[in-house]
Parts: structure tokens; sequence; C-alpha cells
């Protein structure tokens, strides 16, 4: 493995510079590469059609932010070892390989009980047997297990390059420019004191404009009422497409992977069934959609053909729980309608609630290194904006139906 | 049809503006939901990441391009009414409605003998049906017949909406951000003179740098050697299947309608073809590709794999035509190496051309008013950048070969 | 006054242009034109050496702003005639008129008991008579006392204007990006209701995010120590300047009008004194500025040659006053190290205090616009961001010195 | 001197690291916070005002620029000591330190006969005694006389720090955006063989784009025709001073230095002009302005009074030479409208040419570096677009006068 160096062109940062052979070792690897096909914000581009960046192109945004913070740290007499910088840069840059596609939306769905950061370190290991265990020290530093706590932190804490990154780029590719956030001065704030990661005092006007960002990041983009919404429907395709398997209907996804989860009944087997699911990502999902629009069962074809056509369910979302009897009248309704039974008309018409905290201090801790070497969470600190009270966590309440208009074009064969 | 008011966020030009039902309709027909599933820069995402944008995408750019063009000539008292101006839009909407998957890359090798500009018009006409012939007036200014030829100047020409806005997001999302033009200054310096789009004095230096800015475009981004590279792999992969499914072999698409492509020997017949090519999109060519991975035509299955794993063939680009001899010893070498036949190899060795032309003033034609109110080609101005030497188009040769160590990877199953 | 059409380029909103021969005559006027030479952020330049920018870009970025104000607000059916349109568009032009050299910093110092408001108003009556009382709509909009509020509260109010301008100018051009705001967002959900100006439910989280940039602008910024300090200082040179005039002390400002207002011993006489006023600005300042670091007053020369040396009073900021036994033996040390009286050392050694809030419901009243027709205070909203903690003012002291190595430098003559 | 660490926010490239005590002596010393009270581009601010930045800011940028372009040949091991790297920071930092007030426009006309880069180089070797000697290696690298050429091209060449810097900031500051350059790209393509700065094959299209790009801010920017114009009033009201004072008329400049060097006959003597010099900064000359707008010479006035209120001479640009007969009637229409005597008048309308090259391959050269090690000259790379014709000089010649309009408002005191 010899000296070399690549450059990477990114809206984003301008350029990301790929400098070490293991680390291009990894980018290489078909894996990664996999994630290429796999969109950082699932369908949220039915909302923002600017939004279709991917996952690989993410994993190289944080990766270039790891770089960035570890250079600044340095400058601050931080310790960092080469191999440690290495090992950081590929955890991060591996911290999302877990993700199936679509990623949040089909977590847990389709790999049922299984998480997305499981699955993460389950392919890093298969990765490193075939390095020859040259990834031993990045799975220590994602797993937390390192004896230098910031480097696990600067991948997963509050203030990590992930969410540097995907906020900076979610917003980036929505055109939300609001979301905005300022991750080169914060890099500039970070400081480590006893192993563990901090943000020098003056940072800290930086920290709530983060805070605030991410806040509106949720409730106008991944909480958006119709993005919800779409990532449910796509939730019901999987869930109706393995009852009608379960139920002897004949179905089957035109991808032999995805054909092999959907009937798969008991637990992930990750000697088996790992090598199948990194052959996934988006294309195979939405190849079963198109392919199913054209299914005999009604439930699943309009539900596919609404995804592709983009003629959505309605949704509401409000702050208070769905009526039920309302959400009752409206199935019946629907039932009446169309002859569809209450079971199918479920998957037509729904309920359920999401949640966003804005900053909990609990388990979340951004804590501030003042001048005179004091530290105090940023919730403790005089005249906050973060305080108690945006530690309760907000709940939404979403409700997806089927209206009028929409059935004529689906069950009437009315001309849209 | 009553009043509405779309606001969709874009990460070039802030906000797009949909105002007019009709235009609504478009945007929400299937045929034009369709473009959302097919990249704009087919595959030169694996060169430049970011660069995953969409068709429609581009096309509602333009459209507010075109919305803000008309609000400039307005301003200079030209002529255009509310009727025209919701033709020029939707005309503009439109005018990639043709274009398959992979757009470019694929035009005439999945569809043979019809060009994106046909199938774009023969979908206008079919929408027009269904519209009860509300689009007439904008297929009347798409196909240049309309008595007001600037309509259609900014529609297809040297300065059209089309260019501005590819040229503008194309640069944005590659991160080249060398490529970026002042459309807004040329925007604001369009102008009309019986009834012909110019351009005024003033913005000779503007039009010089977008021409540049196209040329540098050209050959840093759509005809980068690997992007090149990877265009030709997914010509050569339908070619190997479509000649495979001659030869008997069987094979079959995931998908029905690339099936029906791939089987397709007549000519195109849009009585009965238009409808499924407008189901065709990205997802049924990648479906394809990650399912022939494991066909086992080892040529097809190469190319695919490839393809999915961003092991791509070496290619070289020079300014002088590839010697036949050292092309015909690559070929012989890989016929040794692996064992496959002369004709087999030859998909996976092999060269051709490309050409650029920076400004060619004979079909161009960007015409400058003067104050005095004379008109001049701008190859014609005084000092002008843009001279008779731009006007030669420049040919470039690329070569394309499997080389040693990827032979090692494909045929002898060494580990990568 | 015929149809004209001028296009500004602004590195900010790209392009502003001028469409009205009234509003053009408002700009070339030499009252108007003054305000170039009035910087926006006074010194704060020292600190962000890129705020530069002066009050006349600033208001003509905040006219910008009012035309696509009132274009989306005629979008949305609310009636503005092109009368309201071009006096409202010359309020905004014209709100900062009455400022002075250094704006802010100097205000109420140089010119005792006036503020910036009322000069506003008498110049802006002194050009309508020379415009023959073309400017009378404007005054009536720029005092409220106009019949459609929503045009004064878009001059002036929490959501008006001239903040959305200065905020995204300073955020802009001091580099600081986290000040960025979403005024084009808030821009488009702006709405009237009984002539009060609303803005819409989903304009929200937008506001929110307008709050926190403008709390991080103030901290970071405006009330930045070094920021502070240097005004303080500005402050204290008028201060001493006027002290010794009343003393006898030979002493003279090169620029009359200056040399008049220090002289200045009652109220300012608006008939005698604003003309003079009119020929003020930064340059007259500065001048006298650099011609007293050469005066035999020490105080006065050290302040002045601090100011052009860079070479600042130490400060600092912190969340409780002074102490005024701590500021007692610092101002004991200057007169022991220098012989200066304590009178004389009070202008290098001094304390005080600044205030921001956040958001004061009792007199800002944000108010939203929800889709039921409601309408509430911004501090109401269900888990709102904004609520009362932030309405009481964050206090923060100030104390300034001369530290042992700046004695030095400006007393003994040390080599710097 | 200890170890150090400023961060500078600029709206340009983020933020300006400082880390070198040595370099943040020269970056504190009054000979270079003069810089900050002169503007980089002249008065060009009354035409584009967004044009206000400082010569301090451009030579920090053109700082920052050259840390960049060091650590980019580094990692292409191009041996750069330390000392050799601070050296050529602070060379860069000081290449402008000699620039006078309003820069080039002044340059020649103040201080005659001595050009900008002679007085850097004298200030230059002021600074190095007060240092004992540790700029003199910074000093040779200026001078290029160190072994190192390469470190001078940077410094002072065709792809230097400085242009990159200048072209980039003022396309921000002016909001041409169109002017704006590659220059991450360039840094990253730099190279050097055997001592000399040289570029990478792959950089062609971007170092097209710089030189287009260049071209485009001389003539839309540089040598716009109202910015010319302001010049050259600029030119004529010092020589109308000084030919007053010769002549024995009573005239005094607000500030001595001004004044001193108004009266100056012989030429610039360094060891008793250049301490003045260093005094001298934009506020002087507008000061003065601001004076002799009530001077008793009805020219001078005239003059001082068009600046002031941005009411200025009319200016045509022509790309071929006036002609003289028309230059004389209208010098013989002012005479009898006015009263003024020829010579008087001559202040008023006259004419000249202003002259700029995109590339002259003689004294530019941009060497291209091939991979094969082959190294060509940019203007003889196959198909550039950079061809010899481009190196012809263009010229424009411009005629500036003062129309009847002006003549009524300035000479018969009619309102505006």
């Amino acid at each position: 493995m010899s000296g070399i160096r690549k450059i990477v062109n990114d809206p984003v940062y301008g350029f990301i510079t790929i400098s070490h052979p293991l680390v291009l070792w990894v980018i290489d690897h078909p894996y990664y590469q996999r994630l290429r096909r796999i969109q950082q914000m699932a369908l949220a581009q039915l909302v923002y059609p600017g939004a279709v960046h991917t996952r690989l192109h993410h994993s190289m945004g944080a990766y270039h932010l790891m770089c960035n913070a570890i250079a600044e740290l340095r400058l601050k007499n931080v310790q960092i070892s080469p191999e440690e910088e290495v090992a950081a840069e590929i955890a991060i840059l591996l911290h999302d390989i877990g993700h199936g596609p679509f990623s949040h939306a089909l977590e847990q769905t389709l790999i049922q009980g299984v998480s997305h950061e499981t699955l993460s370190l389950a392919i890093m290991e298969k990765m490193n047997e075939e390095a020859g265990g040259k990834l031993s020290l990045a799975i220590q530093i994602f797993k937390g297990s390192y004896e230098k706590p910031f480097l696990h932190q600067l991948i997963s804490g509050q203030l990590d390059v992930d969410r540097m990154d995907y906020l900076t780029r979610d917003s980036f590719y929505t055109g939300v420019s609001e979301g905005v956030i300022g991750y080169d001065r914060i890099l500039k704030m970070l400081a480590v004191r006893e192993g563990e990661l901090l943000v020098e005092e003056k940072a800290v006007y930086s920290i709530e404009k983060f805070l605030v960002s991410r806040r509106l990041m949720y409730w106008q983009v991944y909480l958006h009422k119709t993005v919800l919404c779409v990532e449910k429907m796509l939730v019901k395709i999987i869930q109706r497409a393995r009852m009608l398997i379960s139920a002897g209907v004949s179905l089957q996804a035109p991808s032999p992977m995805l054909d092999y989860f959907l009937r798969l009944e008991g637990p992930f087997q990750p000697d088996t069934d790992l090598a199948l699911f990194c052959q996934l990502d988006d294309t195979d999902i939405l190849a079963a959609i198109k392919c199913w629009t054209q299914h005999g069962d009604k439930v699943l074809a309009t539900l596919c053909g609404m995804i592709i056509d983009r003629k959505l369910l309605k949704v509401k979302l409000t702050s208070t729980p769905v009526d039920p009897d309302h959400q009752r009248i409206c199935l019946e309704e629907l039932v009446r309608a169309t002859g569809l039974s209450e079971e199918e008309a479920g998957y037509l018409v729904f309920s359920g609630e999401s949640t966003n905290t804005t900053y909990n201090p609990r388990d979340e801790r951004i804590r501030i290194l003042f001048k005179d070497g004091s530290v105090k969470d940023i919730s403790s600190v005089d005249n906050a904006l973060i305080q108690h009270n945006l530690s309760r966590p907000v709940k939404k309440y979403y409700f997806c139906y089927l209206n009028q208009e929409r059935i004529a074009d689906w069950f009437n064969h009315k001309p849209i």
C-alpha cells in the first residue's frame, strides 16, 4: 500500500481528499459502493426534489469533517496518532454501512428486530476479516470501547461529525437554507479534557443555533407531514407484501434478495443473511413497487401506484391524538365506497405519532469548557436559550387517509 | 381550475413558484413524475458523487428561468400574452419528457432510431389529447412553428433556458463551481427584435463566460474520461443483452417493460410502444444490471458487476486516434488471459471518439444587439474571445480496456 | 419624469432594480449619497475586517426586500396601490437617512439629545419640500400615521425589512455565516389581516431561527467585547475633545462641520444645523482622529492613536457588574504609572453595561396566522422555543482599561 | 515569541488563521493597519456599492491562499522549510504595503515617479530594521532574488495568490459573480519543477476560465467606463490642486501629510518622506475633497462636488480614438457656457486610452506540466482557447465631458 492522493468534488465542502490507502480500500469496497444506491433521505424527494443525495456522499462528507476535526484538535495539542486518525476516519465512513434500502424509513421493517447500528458493526467485522484485522481499531472506536472516548464522541454524540454533515448536507440539498449550521466554527471550538469532547465557551451561540437548526430541520423536513406519510406508505407496502406472501397469495419481488427477506420468518442470521443484505439497495424496493402497481391485490397495487405517480394519501399532522371515532368513520366510508374489507382498508387509513426532542440534557450532554477551566452542560449556562423546557419531547400525531378524489382515481378508473 | 400557488424549494434558485392550474396539471401527470426516476447526468455520479439530480428537477429549474425571462422581456415591452406565457412554461417543462433511462447515455441504444426530441413530441401530443387540446400552443412553440420565434428560441437555442439551467445545475451538483454561469445577468440582457431573441451589447463578456463555462463543463464533466467510459459500458451492456437474446440465450430483465424493448426488433410503434416507454426509468436498467451480475454469460456479468462495484474498465483519452495495432494487441492479450472469444473480448476492449464545439457560428447564432440598433453575431464582435478558431469541433479519442488487475478480479476469482 | 430602469449589482441579492423616477431621484440626492460615507457597522471592522459595508448599501438592500414583500402580498390579494408602493419604497430607503458618522456608536454623543429617527424625519421633510410634496405619503408611512399599518410595520416592526436586511447583510459581510436568516421564506409567509402584518403558521420555525440568529449576531458581533470597547473609545474621544474645547484648550477638527458640532452648546436647531449635519460623515471623524494623534493632550492623543494603530484598550465582559474597588485600583495604578490626573485617567479606565432581549412579547408582537384563521403571538404557540424566559433582557457588563504593556507603549515612548 | 493562534472571519474563505508570532507582528504593525483605510477598489463603489473592501482584507486573503498553496505543494513533496513558509507569508502580506490612497487610481500622481512596488520594498526594509533583520528572507523572496523562484512566482506571476485573491474578492464584493475563479482547484493543481511554478495538465480548463474571468473583470469592472471616469476625476483633482498651489493660490489640504506631498517639488526622498507617506490613506484625500467643494476655484470645487454628490462627468468608451475635433467643440461649448478659460475647461473635458491584454505569452508564461513530464506554455496547448489572438493588447478610448445638464447644476446654481 503506497502513497496515494485522490480528490473528490463535493458541492458542500469543495473538495474531499483521500490520502491513505486503507481509507481508499474501504471506499472502493463493494459494500461501501452499495451506499451510492441508497438515498440519504429516502423518498423525501417527493417533497424536496433536490434531496436525492446518497448515503455514500453523506458518509464521505462526515469523513471530511472528521479529518478537519482531528487537524483542529492536534493544533490544540490533543495527541492523536496516525493510526488513530485513520481508524477514526474509517469508523465514520462505515458508521452507516448497515443501512438498508430507504434507510430509516424501512429500518426494522425490512429486517425485523435488527437496528442499522447492529448491522453496521456486523459488516465492519466482515470487512475486517478481509482486511486481515486492519480495521480493528476503527471498530473499537465505533463501539466506544477505545481508551480515548472523544474519538467515539466525534462519531456518535450530540456534536458528532455525522450530525454536522447530515444537517449541513440535507439542508443544502433540500434547499432549506435555514437549516445551515456553522460546522466550521464549531469544529474550531472543539476541545478535549480528560479524554472527553467539549466545546469552548465562545461557541455557545453557535451551538444554540446548531440545536435550533436541527429542530427546524426536524419539523420542516424530516417530520414534514408529506414526508412522514410517504415513509409510512412504504412501510405499509412491505407489510402488505409480507401479509400476502404469508396468506399464500402469489407475489414475487423482481429482486431475489428482496424476495428472500420478504419471506424470511425467523430472526436475521448474520452468517447466511449478511451477504444477501449487502446486495440490497433502493433499486430493489423501487423495482418491486413499479412491478406491484400491476399486482392483483388492489391494496398493494394502489399503494404502489400512489408512490410511483406521486398521488399520495392525504395526511393531517396535529398536536393532539387522532380521534378514534373520526378514524373509524373514515375507514367505514372507504369500505363502503370501495368494497375493501376493513382489514384491507386499514392500509389506506391509519394513524400514529412521531416525536422529537430539541435537547435532552440527560442523554445528550453538550459540555461547555469555560475560560477558567470549569465545565458546564449547555442547559446550565446563564441566559441560555436551551433550557429545560426544551428537554421535553414534542409529540405530533399523524392521520393518513384516502380522500374521495383519490378513491375515484384508484378504484373507479376515472380518467385522472 | 381555480387559483393556486405552490412553492417548491430548490437549492439552486431558492424557491420555484407554480401559479397556474395547467402548469400544475402537467407537473402532477405520471409522465412528468416519471422524470423523478431519471438522473440528469446518468452515471456521472460514479465520478462526481453529488451529481444525482433528476430530469424532473432540471426541467422545473428551466421552467423557473423561463418565468424570469418572460418577466424581464415584458419589462422591455415585449408583448407576451398570458396564454403564451403558460404555453412557453409548459413547453420547457416537457422539453425532455422523451428522455429514457440514463438519458443521453442510452439514447438511440435502448430505443433504436428514435431521438428523445421525437419521443418528447409524441408524449406531448398524447398528453394534449388527455388535456382536451389545452397543450396545443405549447406544442407549436416547442416545434418552432409559432409566429413568435423568440419563444421557441428560449426553449431551444444557443442561449435557451434549458442550457442555462443544466449548466448551472450540473455545475452546482457536481461541485465543479467553475462551471457557474451568470444566468441572472444574461436573462436581464435578453431582448427581442422582429420576433428574434437577441442579447444586449453589455452582455458580451457574460456570454463569453457562458461559452467558456460550457466548454469547461464538457471537457471536465460531460466528456470526463471515466464518465465517458461508464456510458460506453452501459451501451455495451444493452448491446450484449440484445445479442444474447437474439442468439437464443436465456436472459430476462426483471422489468417487463425493459424486457419488451430489449426484444423489440422492428421500428418503434408509437401507438403500442409509447405507453410502455413511459413506464421505463433508471430503476429498470439498474435492477437488470444488478440481476445480470449473476448471469451465466461472463461478458455480461463482468460488465454489470463492474458498474455495480465501481471497478471500471481503464480508459485513455487522447487527441489522436487510437492505434489499431495497440488495440488489437490488448484484445489478443485479453483473449489469451481469459479464454473469451474475440467477439466477446470486444465488449471489454473498444475505442471511439467524442466531439465538442465551443461555438459554431453557422448553427448557433448568438446575436448581439448594439446600442445603435445594429445586430452582429458574437463571433464578429471586435476583440471577441469567441472567434472562428473555436468553431472547429474538437475531437477526442477514447480507448477502454480491461487491465491485468481487473482481469484477475473478474476472471480468476481472486479475492478483491 | 419618464420610464427608467437601473440595475445595481449586490453581492447579497444579486441585482437590485430601480424602476421609478421618484425612487431614482431620492437615491441620486446628495443627502442619500452621503450614506456611502457612513459605514453600517462603525468600527466593527477592527474585529471583522469584512464589515465595511455602508448605510447606503443597507438601505438599498432593505428597499429590495420591500419590493419583494409588496410583490408577495399582492399575490395574496392585499391591495397596495402604485403610489403606496413607491411611498413605502422611499420610506425604507430613507429610514436611516438621519444617521450621523459611525451611526449608533456616536448617536446622542455627537448630536446630543437627538435620536437618528428624529433626524431622519427632519431630513425627509426637507427633501419633501424640494420634491414639491411628492414624499408626503412616504413620510406618513414612515411615521406610522397612514391608514394601512402594515406598510409601517414592514419598515419598523419585529419582522421589518430593515432587520431582515441588516441581519442578512451584516452576517454576509462579517463572515459570521451563522447569522444568516431565511429572509426569502419569511417574505413568502407574510400576510395581512385587518391592515396588520402577520406571518403564516408554517413560518414558525423560520421565525424562531430569525430570532436566534439575531440573538447570535448581538452577542457575537454587535456586542462583541472588542467592538463594544472600540465604540466606547470613540465616545470618549468626542467627550474628551468637547471637554478640552470647553476648558479653552486649543483644539480644532480638520472639518469645519465637525468643529461646529463639537462647539455647539445649546440644543440642535434644525433650521440652521440640519444642512451642516447633512455634510457630516465618517470621514470627518476619522480625519480628526488622525489629526489628534499629534495633539498635546496626552489622553486625546492616546485614544486617537489607539484607534488608528488598532492597539486598543483591554476589555472584559462579565455577567455581573464590575467591582468598583477593582476599577478604582486599576485607575490608581494608571495614575501612578503615568502622572495623569484621576479625571484624565477616567477616559482610559471605565465601565458600563449593555443589554439585549431575544424576544419581548410586550412590545415586539410577532403574530402568527393559523390555518383556521386564529391569530396568536409567537410566544404563545405550542412547544415554542421563544418563551417567556427569553423576554427578560440580558445585561452584560464591560470594563475597559489600559494594561501595563499599553501604558509602556503610549506613555514611555518605548519602541512598539 | 511564543505559540499563538488567531482566527479571523472572512466572508470569502470562512476563516483565516494566524499561527506564527512574526506574522502577527507584521499584521499588528501600524504600517499594515494603515491598509484598513485604503479601499482595494478606490471609488469603484460609486458603481458597485458593495466594493468597499480594504487592502488589508485583500492582503490577508492572499496570505490565506499562500498558506494553502504551501500546504498543497508540501503534499507533493516540494521542500519548503518553516522559515521559507513564514517568509513567503509575510512577503505576500506586505506585497501591497506601498499603496497610497486610492491605490492604482492615484499611483504616480500623488507620489510622482515612484511605483507602489518601490514603496513596498522601502517600507519592508524599514520594518525589517525594526524587526532586527527577521524579514530579510521575506524581502529576498519579494524581490525574486531567492534561490527558489517558485516562492516569488506565488507572489508575483501569472497565477500568483495576489491575483487569485483580488479576482475572487473583487468579484465577491462587487457582486459580479461571473468573475469567480476556481482558486481552490488551481491551488490543488500547482506543481514545482526545477524550482519553477507550473500547473498540472488537468487544470487547463480551470486556467482558461481564470483568464476569461480576469478579462471579464477588467472590461466589466476595473475598466468600466464610469469607474474609469471617477479615477480620472480623482487624478484631475490632485493635478488641479497642485497647479493652484504652484500658481500661488491659497489652498490647503486638511491633512498636513497630504499637504506636504501636494507641495513636494523634488523627487521622493525615502529618508524624510517615507514616514509621512505611511500616514497617508483614503481619509486624507476624501477629507480634502469634501473641504475643497467650498474652494473658490470653480474647477476644483466642481470636480470635488461631483465626486461627493456622485454627479459625475459623462463618459464614452469607444474602440477608436476620440475625434480631436469633437473634443475641441465640446471644450469650446463649455468655455462659452461657463466663462472658464480653455485651460480650466480642460479639467472637465478630456480623453485618453486604457489597455488590457487577456494573455501575453511573452511575459506571462503559464506553463503546463503534462503527465509525460513535458512542459508547454498554455498558449501552445492543443485546441486551447487562449491563443495568440489574445496576446494582442486591447485598447479602449475614453472621453469624459461635462454635459449641458451638469453645467446647469454646477455653474448656474439651479436647484438640482
